[in-house]
């Protein structure tokens, strides 16, 4: 089995982080592929970041489809362009964030989640929105660092986000902690010992479940929502027709 | 990796299937246990049932626990004593609902369940209220007939399993159709040739569910809700003291 | 008029509290008639237990209808195996936390729960969702306590129930209060007065609601959800064929 | 006890119908007492009609204050002036409508109202909106005819209100029908044996409720939402000044 | 085009403030013809005041349909009367909070109120239940003193509004404030000084609604919910009979 | 005051209906700049083409805030991109969708939608959702056609709109429709002459909330969700760097 992670942005360093998450849980036999597209922002902080960012997830996937890929994830937090991936494709294709969201449910009665900026504290809600989920959400929490902080001075960043957890713990009553970043997976360990409860970052459970669907032999339904996009001319994107 | 999957109701035939349904989709390495309690009824269709048949789950959770299980199953799709299950082990434990209902929101945007009685349609839509998901189910229809009609009659089973989907998916707009039913796993790739948007069963999800959990190191959050019950005298049921 | 009050706890000094409070606002030609399960735990915090008491409810309601009985009560703040009790009898079956809910809606735009340990209060926010009750609940707040700490200990009892009470309408803005454990009645009067809301148990108004149901001749809907269980096979429970 | 019932509309045939209903049900040692303000609207059938009603219905409160009663009732199923009546009075005061909805929830998982015109169908939708009971609600069905219709020609009137609840009992799975209009309650026998599901009309609930609230001690609670008006100048209501 | 302006309550002063926030924002083109009912409560500050407010409003909005109106304006925060207003004209009625609420969708993602008394706080919170806009608002905060405190200590209540504000920007995350009291408008340009959020009265915008919807040749929709009423007897108001 | 209408899609006959529309309801001192990005498919129908649509929408944005633009509009009724487009501008920005829904709540109790393909009822049920007015939506219908089959075939593209919006007055109960394609404005005197209910396009409401915001002086606000996007490198979008 060969999934593609797509990191949405086009920071080569976070890819190999998300890589080596991946490989950890991964079966032996499943092969990782993990890339970055070509353009887009160095990280994703703002709804303008993440639309700058799809046109290059999307590229990807219309790649993929000539790569043999039996299925997709997308490696950032705020999924970015999961309906529109899931429109050109018909393989499985998970977000980190709905994968986390999915799989803490078995494990815990809600979820807090930590975050990077006080500004992606606001995306998230929406997303917990868009997916339905408001009550099994306890909190958003944020470190009120920004991804590139947590790349100067690791250390002062575990800190905030065991505090964010704590707080999340302590006065929200969660029951498990997500980590809002695929960045922060190379901190879950250290997590996980400082906190009492479960903590869950997104791109090891994307991975399961990606293997999952595609050993149970699951497509992306096409009847209506996410079926193939209307042929058109689109200009200024010379690779993006679909046939 | 061992799994027990407990059949709520007392029905051997249901637990064969269930486990034939389990091992075709479980890992090569994947120990798959099923069984069904001594005491309960002989099928679930209504509250009192699943309440008469939740002590003999509990009671097989409770011997699991001596039996170096690393992640049970309740295979009845009313996930009865699932929240209780959670209490008295940390091993992950998967509801088939649960675990349909979850697997179905990567390949579909919302989803129907058909279902057997029409009261049971009623504890489906409580079902869905308890776990926050009313916005992902389109409608939940059932066929009218009972867990004994569909093993006295599996042509007229399939039969009207077919025709609800059909019209959850012509009238109700639903892209996926979950089977509402442990025992309906013997018709899922009929189903699946008869309609036209995915089709999930309960145990295979929940199958490839728990063995993720497992893979993933995960244990049931332990902090509050569902922490170990307060040791007390329990009346009439001997082995049922926790320790 | 026979009403039958079932605590599902097996303590047997809680059951004669429930009484007295029950005759003390039931009218004087009511036959308050209150029972104990004669299997089951001491004490019900969590849902372990609640399942372990279902049964005895259950079979108490069963011997009840050869007993005369005009209306049923559940004496448990977690309405255990209500709807389980409403399918196998046609007479109304009133939960105290229900009865104490709608209750308080008369009196007051909203409430809060004081209950017992932090568990617990998890769990009355699922009954809360259950009933879809959601936009009337300020709060539900814990004392810390167990079942065995309020009867070892009534006087420090008193005051952590004061305290999450006072809590609840400075902080929440509680403007009535729901005492969210049956044994809590034996504190009633001296809550009232501490307090500057009103508190309502929840025995006296099941008693009352009980009693108007039967006047107004009103009986349990039996047209699908409610309706008679199918007969089956139950296999370890002698008395629980219906017929 | 005294109850004083207040029928916020100006026809006064109603109000010997409504008084006739509260009799049937109430106490031996109930009194009951039923008005009709002297001014507003001979029907209330929009929102107009409501507001042009309920100065009427408050100035019987305030009247009420002097003669000793126990508890109110508003006989309207739109219950006009039910918050504002609460604040004048610390008395328990019962909306019809609001009676109806609390007490079908105890004898059936959901309920659907018959109303009068199509127009009333969006206000009592509101209603429970406001109330938060969206989830208790099947269906709201207007059998398009006015008050003046129902006095005109009472059996079209029958016959349309069974035919509105048969249809939400079989189209929209209600299993208890509420009757929409205090009028209603001429009809109740004939739509009880009409019907395979329990009805309800408002009044004798409430007056079950207004009993049992007095017997129980209850007041309503004044800390804040429901506390006393500030005193003001009001104009043109030469009795509506509070002290 | 001519707008009314209809402050319920009968306090001219507030009328004339009212007047002069309309005059600032209208167009050049635009009449303002503000209004003060005769008959009803020098200020609004319950359900009480609201009710014995309406009728006022109501006849105003009668006597307008003879004097040329396009549009008419109901300047008190609780919006009273609204729904009736728009069933005995064709004309677009807009209410200030209504108009306040609408108008800060397009600048800020969420709002708080600030509010007089507490108890208006509970007002506004089921106002915003009534326009089902619970997730646009983040929190209602009072500032403890009535209308009355605000004319007689401008000063102490500007701090206390500014107060009120900055809380709901600091600990509620509100990124907008509402004025939740027509007579705040004499604040706005300070209030938005003190603050680092937008801050909106209802006045003005309403204002530009009203002339937004009469631009673009808009009526009340008169199909059903807001159609006029029934004409009908309505006794001691004699100005009110419908044709 | 100068208003950018920005239409996402490349198909310059839409910009110029847009624009036309927009001057029939503009103030004479409005200024209407009406442009198409240069990139991007050439209609919006699916997820896919939206995401490839945003980034030529924000590329406009950012040449806007050197062309002295007063506000924007976004007009598609997807409105895609908007809250990106309110990080990277403080001007008001306003989407036609979001338009036509506040509007209409002035006017209506409720809507329904009237769109293009049957996907495109599930991407507006989405921004129903996202804007939190589930409560106000009565349904959205759609008429099977493509933007392109309007274009070849306005006739039967107008049946169809009529035949969807009659349906939706007739069996959803919609009291107003909404136009859910920026390219159905061309029909709009026809539409409302065909149906009894008011019927909104997007692109005068958003005029005229344009002008509104602007005459009030209001900025988007920039305290936290809308702030700027954190200064990054961006790969692949040359104009696109914020300084």
């Amino acid at each position: 089995m060969k999934i593609k992670i797509i990191n949405p942005n086009t920071t080569q360093k976070m890819t190999e982080n998300i890589r080596a998450a991946a490989l950890r849980y991964a079966h032996r036999d499943t092969e990782i592929y993990a890339v970055s597209p070509e353009n887009g922002p160095a990280s994703i902080e703002s709804y303008y970041d993440e639309y700058l960012a799809i046109p290059g997830v999307l590229g990807e996937i219309i790649k993929g489809e000539k790569e043999d890929i039996d299925a997709y994830i997308i490696a950032c937090f705020g999924d970015p362009g999961l309906f529109a991936a899931r429109e050109i494709t018909n393989k499985p294709v998970v977000g980190i964030a709905e994968a986390a969201i999915l799989t803490s449910k078995i494990i815990s009665p809600n979820f807090s989640i930590v975050s990077v900026l006080e500004r992606s504290r606001y995306m998230s809600e929406q997303l917990v929105r868009t997916y339905g989920v408001e009550s099994w959400c306890r909190s958003i929490r944020s470190t009120g660092l920004s991804v590139l902080d947590f790349e100067k001075n690791p250390k002062a960043g575990l800190e905030a986000l065991v505090k964010a957890g704590s707080e999340a713990v302590q006065n929200d009553a969660a029951e498990c902690i997500l980590l809002g970043c695929a960045g922060f997976v190379t901190f879950l360990d250290e997590i996980r010992n400082a906190l009492r409860v479960p903590v869950l970052d997104g791109v090891s459970p994307a991975v399961k479940m990606a293997e999952s669907l595609v050993e149970l032999g699951c497509f992306t339904s096409k009847i209506c929502t996410w079926q193939r996009p209307e042929n058109k001319i689109i200009t200024g994107y010379p690779n993006f027709m679909l046939d």
